[in-house]
């Protein structure tokens, strides 16, 4: 999770996810946009990881291009919900609202968030690597 | 917008808001279940205001007693998006994550959000009593 | 249930629907938009009674002038399931594929379904006058 | 599209109709549960192809063995206009209440939808077999 407008930082360590999220098997899902979103879906897919983005308008090619299974869902911000459900466990990098909703949401479902650079809100396991993410994501 | 389970203080302030809400002829959404939703929608009644409980589940019989229009949308925790849509401005009292999603797509949606007791995010309006609120939230 | 774009017959049929609505003392959930949405409601609030609608878009004031409590919900045709879920019995009006896709998930749901000239789908209960719709649908 | 409770009939066709997807490069989108939807899924993955499920519960778990991508919405039956907006193109085999609310969502947003076996509404294309199907279908 994390914002389509994004530092170059936060970019990286996005990436970076998105790498390590593949090498360890995992499939990758996300909003479909850009930003945080593009940036790891480029590095789960340069691993050849899978990646689904779970957009919010009804147009699929919104997709970013390193999305493989791009979901069209026409239900704005309410697929933020969507994102959470379809995910195991979050990994957040950066954040605006749209990210924090969905950590709201994952917290209130008991899932498990991973915080990387973004909002502190209790609940949320902070770390400060992309492999400290993947650690505690899959711990 | 506020948790099913919140404190003695923060069902007072909720049942004040929902009297003022009722009094400035506005109508009062919320989440439609117990505790603040109960209290301010309890406040609202009082007043003769009109309440709105959109239910996370399909049964409308689980809205609290002072709603008078349920709507059950089955779509659980995702029918938080729904009730920051059918409002033009939102108060938050106390909070747990499922509010604390609610602040946020608000805040995404370019809402107004006026806070009591409640998240301390960057883009609410932090206020210190209900008519304070009250009045931000209609200025 | 019924299209926004109706045959005079079908618009006054659907008025007559929403005076007996209202007359038996139920309240009337729609998709409160124009055509034969806007016929139950404004026959429904000339006895007085309750009128909601569930609206595909973000703006409430897309509503007709005849519902009271407008729910914008941003879904597009998603909260067909939305229109369906919030009533306890269905009547159908005339009919093109909206209003199909509402017969099909309440049928789903295994709730009543009473129809005037509309759709022959087995399963509805087909009747030939506005009257002999509410018996049906209240039975 | 179809029905988890289907012929043998239909479950034979509904392999043939995934095996061809598949060959021909397109990725099948389905409700994930069983029946027609397993049998096309079964079919387009004996022949390398991509399936995606979209699940109307919580739970991944519940997608049938032969669905790659599960995506558990919580959704209920409202998922099945996630179904219809996912895809480009519906093919409709054998049909229940739910698959009939998803050829009228399909129909609604201008989309083809081409019928083996299954209700005769106006704006389906009825095809005679699995070649039929694809061949109009991809048109």
């Amino acid at each position: 999770m994390g914002p389509g407008d994004a530092s170059p930082d936060e970019l990286a360590l996005a990436e970076t996810v998105g790498r390590l999220v593949a090498q360890r098997g995992a499939a990758l899902v996300c909003g479909g946009l850009g930003g945080v979103m593009e940036a790891a879906c480029r590095g789960a897919r340069a691993e050849g990881g899978a990646t689904i983005g779970i957009l919010p308008g009804l147009d699929r090619s919104a997709a970013n291009p390193h999305v493989q299974v791009a979901i069209a869902t026409g239900l704005g911000e309410a697929r933020n919900a969507l994102v959470v459900r379809a995910a195991d466990c979050l990994i957040a990098v950066g954040g605006a609202y749209g990210t924090l909703s969905e950590i709201a949401l994952a917290l209130k479902a008991g899932k498990r968030v991973v915080g990387l650079n973004t909002w502190e809100i209790e609940g949320i396991m902070p770390v400060d690597s992309a492999e400290a993410a993947l650690s505690a994501a899959l711990a």
